[in-house]
């Protein structure tokens, strides 16, 4: 009878470096062990409020409104395009992987009308571009992605937010592949809302999505404000503009529960909560620039042992992430065998590929918690092996030496 | 510095006897304390498809598509709505409290036509007033919740679902309060598709909506799929009718994810999969009649206890949950202060009310751990020196002997 129900929870030990979910800090899960608390007790609004307090300065802001999505990475970027963009309003996206075509697949849904910067997988808008784009068409709204880990790229991002706002033009940024791992300065780069997730840098697991939301952002999301019916009271007005199309989305609603008024929407995910309030404790304790220079230090070290066993680093140097690497299979190699036996022998993830670059390249990341020296070293020298076993002419200990190296500069 | 991170994650030791969330089975908490797995790696598949077994269970059905929504409760309502109901379709929704309201709410902006049974807060619709609203309005879509935990009502749900096929009319059902605390017969009800939530009778944490779908809800909602352009392949035909307007609810898209097909969407949220695939383990290893039973009696025992100290309970006895109690505040006494008594003096939670009947009752449950004996003798005798302290006059020591009693018989 037993069988029915299956075992217990019992993962196998497993070193995560594909482009995320990655292992999860220790403290993160320990604080998530903790027992509910009633969703409107001061004990459970202050955490709340904490948790605003500790993500600002994760975020690199002084806005207000910064605060939790409910749900994995990908709410996070719905909630803020749905919540921005009206239907019928035109928005600027900047389409150079797999997740710029995933912000135009949401845009498209919410009825928007879409002009793009199409840039082949791996490059990025150059901030020339970017204005002759905003002058061409005149969109209500911007978006990109900071880093695509489809490509592994970085979008540079300082002077985008002036810009948007010369044209005055909202901004929105997708940061869930570099929020904790290389710095997301929202108010320095002056975009307008901002989301990122908790599974790649911060070091937790994914299912909460922090967002932060300028005054002015905020001010347009509370126009097109519209409160539950069955909630509602006499002084709540509701705004001038299009009603969000959705409900557990419309961010209006969402930070009038976060908010003092603490208007019940969802249920908030309180063991989530607990998770990601702690991700951002252990993030301050190290440090934004130390935590910043630990992923750059085991980016380079990846890059350059990857190179020493002869293998093509994929795309531009001058824009990529730190904390993931696309590395490109050689020839003759069969890129699932090579994943597969990572796992087998010794117990490593390392990522396949989406789109064009499916079976093409590898990519191999180091964020959050497994951004460290032997976590590269040993990927590396798991990864020769891997090689050499499929026939692959690689010289054996040169990759890891050369990471190890790398460290030592 | 330290101050900046604030402490540790450390609530109060807190008796949660409100309308959910409620303290979560310590084996939940302890299951949700594993680390991460590679999202595509096969024992990461394994947790989920055997989630869904265990499911087909909690739901009493044999639906092949049953998974979860990853959000809250209402993120499954939301994904249940917005996949089944067309723009400009029309859906009748029974309203007869807050979370009807919520239904009517969201298929507003999806843009349905609406029409409504409107009942006062606490009544419930009967299969007559079904009928002749499915003739008047032929809508394409039915839906209204199970347990509506603003008014403590379970609506009857036998012969529902085949009314719902006499009119060819897909129907959705709300169970968000009562999976795991009273039946939740899927098939037997005949209804197409059911969501749920974790953090009340199912005893886990809210963060995670468990889902049913029946076979011709899928077909339904398959012919609205749109695959998502950075990872569409040759062979991936998009369906005829109107495109799903989200793309994190679409639920033809979460479906392949969790088919043998695999195809990417969101990144499962891993911790909250593991809370809910064993809270469903406890439910189904305690039996789902012992279960549905002790709910039953824990109910019973604080309606009978309410009772002897005087009070007058809430609604119609014939339609009551079993798993949490309305109950009037009696005149003279302030409900707030009495709450905020029961949570100092005693760390027990008990709930407050919404939109008609704010102020006017409490809402006491008795859900999933919480839902036993010992539980409801501690609330009713804290109830009752919290009550005499605002001067109440009530027989010391009659709710919990009353209780007690039910509990013999």
């Amino acid at each position: 009878m037993a069988n029915d129900f299956f075992g217990q929870i019992d993962p196998p030990q497993r070193l995560l470096m594909g482009p995320g979910p990655v292992n999860v800090h220790p403290r993160v899960l320990r604080a998530m062990a903790a027992d509910m608390l009633g969703q409107f007790d001061p004990e459970m609004t202050t955490y709340m409020n904490e948790t605003m307090a500790l993500y600002r300065q994760v975020f690199m802001t002084q806005n207000r409104w910064t605060f939790l999505v409910d749900g994995t990475a990908r709410a996070g970027i719905e909630a803020a395009l749905v919540s921005l963009v009206e239907p019928g309003s035109k928005i600027l996206i900047v389409r150079a992987g797999r997740f710029g075509l995933l912000l135009s697949e949401i845009a498209e849904r919410i009825g928007a009308e879409i002009c793009t910067i199409d840039l082949p997988w791996g490059e990025v808008a150059t901030l020339e571009q970017i204005e002759e784009a905003l002058i061409a068409h005149r969109p209500q709204v911007f978006a990109c992605i900071h880093g695509d880990t489809s490509t592994t790229m970085a979008q540079p991002l300082e002077g985008v937010g002036a810009l948007c706002r010369k044209y005055d033009v909202l901004s929105y940024v997708d940061a869930t592949a570099t929020l904790g791992g290389m710095p997301v300065a929202v108010d320095a780069w002056g975009v307008d809302v901002v989301s990122g997730g908790l599974q790649k840098c911060m070091g937790g697991p994914p299912g909460s999505a922090p967002i932060t939301i300028s005054d002015r952002a905020a001010e347009h999301i509370m126009a097109r404000r519209h409160v539950e019916a069955g909630i509602r009271s006499g002084d709540m007005a509701n705004g001038s503009r299009a009603r969000i199309p959705s409900n557990y989305f419309d961010l209006a609603l969402v930070m009038d529960y976060w908010s003092e008024k603490r208007l019940n929407h969802h249920t908030e995910a309180t063991t989530m909560l607990y998770g990601a309030r702690e991700a951002a404790r252990v993030m301050l304790e190290e440090g934004l620039d130390a935590r910043f220079a630990r992923h750059k230090a085991a980016g380079a070290a990846m890059v350059a042992g990857l190179r020493a066993m002869g293998l093509k680093v994929f795309g531009n140097d001058a824009y990529r992430m730190t904390n993931v690497t696309g590395v490109w299979i050689p020839e003759g190699v069969e890129g699932e065998r090579v994943r597969q036996r990572m796992r087998d022998d010794f117990g490593i993830e390392i990522g396949t590929a989406f789109g064009p670059l499916a079976g093409k390249i590898w990519r191999i990341g180091a964020m959050g918690y497994n951004a460290k020296k032997h976590n590269v070293l040993l990927t590396l020298g798991a990864l020769e092996t891997c090689l050499a076993a499929e026939g692959y002419a690689v010289k054996r200990g040169a990759g890891v030496d050369a990471a190890l190296a790398t460290c030592q500069n």
